[in-house]
């Protein structure tokens, strides 16, 4: 029997995301190894889409896809200090071949900076050279000491697209922090997913960055979750890999660095955004199917209502839409409704046997459940807006949903109610000291996620914590 | 400077490929770690192309693609024994989590019988389950002691693309084994790779399986590269891990199994059928770019010929073929047609001012070097035409090679001479007796490949090691 809990907006959340994996057939977390999980068939092709959409996005902003290696010499991670404190205890090692213990050992990379470094030194000789703009798609380990949770965390993340970016100054090193950022956004927009940015604070940026831009979801129990990451990384790379160009000028100059992540955490940002109590809510242009045809045949009445719904498919895949007949024999049309509506599949066409009477059929769409009848002269201009149209609609529902879910508020007392019933973001005024920064996560035992940078405000106030002239607001979270 | 060796035919094929893959940007083999190698962006798009020829044909013959786990838990892998015996010398082993010592150690995945079965044991209760038909795309980890080499022998074999069948009878393993053998040769026609399919002798089968069926190639030099294989695992991993199913019946049985693997030695195969001495020659189906358009300007006259050029190529992409127009400046035109000519693009267009007063363009394949003039208006027909001609060519080109290097011999001395000579395959008659295979090797000091299962043929004659009554043809060769 499915599981699907039917409190997914409450404190369920957790229950409803893991039973929903499972039911839906997208992950199965019952590996025998603890954070390592398997993409089912019908999960695999949303993950493909998915990505699909974030390659073409890269393929066509100057970006090149690659495969680099998944094992790193301790020798090579251990270059960049700031990195390899952060990393080394997080990384699971590989130290025998066979029986034969290795002279030096190799971590399973947890990120890929000094896999690629080594190869950037022998690629790179000249100005000429730069841009490059590499990306590759791979799976990644942590070894991870806190609960693991299905996608959210894993020991083995399976899915984890990461650009790597060299440059000759750091002016184009921020241009490419920009286009990085503008090409996340449109990757989120296309899956409807509503995010804020912030710049992570100088305690929370990445290890081995100059700084940090992250962006994050509001879950629906109220936590936030880290969605992609975009660093600078200013010259502390190719300083520990002496990584140098020969400039116009002649000399030699150590190149700039980006890199940026997405994780198989978009595809947790789509299912919580759109989901509900019935199980997966999936924008169409991910959908693997987007329309499912279900005969609702009468006694006597089978091969005459089948063939209709072969007619209606027909029409269907002569255009761009992506549709399936449902014919199996073994459940009744309610049970089919279940098992799609389960797996979020955008719109449902029933056909009996007083619609082909009528010349109509009925049109239900997953995300309202609304049911609207259609002449079958129209069926095809009315599915394909539709489909646009659903697209646009879980987007502002869920944009919608996040904006009634930031809280600005002017008291440290506030801020901690609202997280303690975990009401979602709460934004305060800061001084932009550390020192406050801290303070703050204390006293409201949460997360300071950071300055936003997708929004531009005149601040006129005091920090939140100490009373000083405030210079940002900073956004705070229960973070997962 | 570039580093390709003219020798390609010769002993230099080692030498000759190394080289290409660098050169034509293909794969870096320098990472720090021996075995493992870096897929750039040019070779990655080959990749991509040749993967996703694979991956059509998978999908449209019922097969699901998924993602199951890299880390194998000691005891899963230890559970069927001819696996264990085989594979525990040869993985790389985790044994550390962060500083702290794992109380199971993992292994990477040498191949994943033993991941999947875990799952298929909770996903496969009743017959109706049946059959389910996976396949992932994933690296795997080998502890080579033998010689790598870039591709063909790897440590981290960075593309491994890897089906895994179960049914409920042996009858439909076996007919699975058959759809497997026709897929294949789909996939490999469409490189326009010539093979050969022989049944590995019973001492060089899969480790846990009944029989092995192997795809082999001639490489250059004379010497043999499996390219795919297909096993039949009969009951011996369900019964290791207790997979059963319900019958019609009501009886509980183990499941039968299928496993078959092609790895990025497809993209050898393709680099060694079809290359020469100028470096890559790419199938117009594999190729990122089929037709390059080179303008060759003269002084003063650079922009008229500039925008000729972006006529040609404006026409081309209102086609489906894929073009790209190489306006560098600081290239000569000689130095673009070096550029092309490695990296193996099909069709070059060269358009000079003669060329544009005459309305006419000079195409030369990649092939065959050979030079044509096209008028203008016959410009798009005449390149569908040759994208098409030179897929055959090449594929007729290189079956013709390879059958130009297979020998039926009559005695193992002959055998034996024309290996040492690394002339290709030899066949010989054979009594089907291990002791007369194992002598078979001995004396010609190569590799028994097995027996055809690509050709029919009516025996009659005498073993060539005992003189016994001989029961098959048996193909024998210096494999990589």
């Amino acid at each position: 029997m499915p599981t699907v809990k039917r409190k997914r907006w409450s404190k369920q959340y957790g229950n409803w995301f893991r039973s929903v994996l499972i039911d839906a057939k997208i992950m199965d977390y019952r590996y025998p190894i603890k954070g390592c999980g398997v993409w089912m068939p019908y999960g695999f092709k949303i993950r493909r889409n998915v990505f699909q959409i974030l390659r073409d996005l890269l393929d066509s902003t100057g970006h090149d896809e690659t495969l680099f290696p998944l094992l790193i010499p301790e020798t090579s991670l251990a270059k960049e200090s700031a990195h390899v404190g952060s990393f080394e205890e997080q990384c699971f090692w590989v130290t025998r071949g066979g029986s034969t213990p290795l002279k030096v050992k190799y971590a399973l990379r947890p990120t890929s900076e000094t896999v690629i470094a080594p190869m950037l030194k022998l690629w790179i000789r000249s100005h000429a050279d730069l841009p490059i703009r590499l990306y590759q798609v791979v799976n990644i380990f942590r070894y991870e000491t806190k609960a693991t949770r299905p996608i959210i965390r894993m020991r083995e993340v399976a899915t984890f697209k990461e650009a790597h970016t060299s440059h000759a100054t750091l002016e184009d090193a921020e241009a490419q922090v920009k286009d990085a950022v503008e090409i996340y956004k449109r990757f989120f927009d296309e899956l409807g997913v509503p995010y804020f940015i912030s710049r992570r604070p100088s305690w929370d940026k990445f290890p081995g960055s100059l700084y940090s831009l992250a962006f994050d979801i509001i879950c629906p129990d109220g936590r936030t979750l880290q969605i992609g990451t975009v660093h600078n990384l200013g010259q502390n790379f190719s300083k520990a890999f002496d990584i140098t160009y020969e400039t116009e000028k002649g000399t030699q100059e150590h190149i700039w660095q980006t890199c940026y992540g997405i994780s198989g955490r978009a595809i947790v940002a789509v299912l919580s955004a759109h989901g509900d109590d019935h199980g997966v809510v999936l924008p169409p242009n991910i959908a693997p199917i987007q329309v499912v045809v279900i005969p609702i045949p009468y006694k006597e009445k089978e091969e005459y209502i089948n063939k209709a719904g072969e007619d209606i498919a027909a029409k269907l895949r002569k255009t761009e839409v992506k549709v399936e007949l449902d014919l199996r024999t073994d459940l009744t049309p309610g049970s089919k409704f279940y098992y799609w509506e389960l797996r979020g599949i955008p719109i449902r066409i029933e056909v009996g046997p007083r619609d082909v009477e009528k010349g109509e059929v009925t049109i239900v769409r997953r995300d309202t459940l609304e049911k609207q009848t259609c002449k079958m002269s129209e069926l095809v201009p009315v599915v394909q807006k539709l489909v646009e149209k659903i697209k646009q609609d879980l987007w502002q529902k869920a944009l919608q949903w996040m904006k009634d879910h930031v809280y600005r508020v002017e008291s440290l007392e506030e801020a901690k109610q609202l997280l303690r019933k975990r009401a979602g973001v709460v934004e305060v005024l800061w001084c932009n000291r550390a020192e406050c920064g801290h303070r703050l996560e204390g006293e409201v035992d949460a997360r300071v996620l950071g300055v936003p940078v997708d929004t531009e405000e005149k601040i006129d106030g005091k920090c939140v914590v100490c009373g000083r002239k405030a210079e940002h607001v900073v956004r705070a979270a229960i973070a997962y």
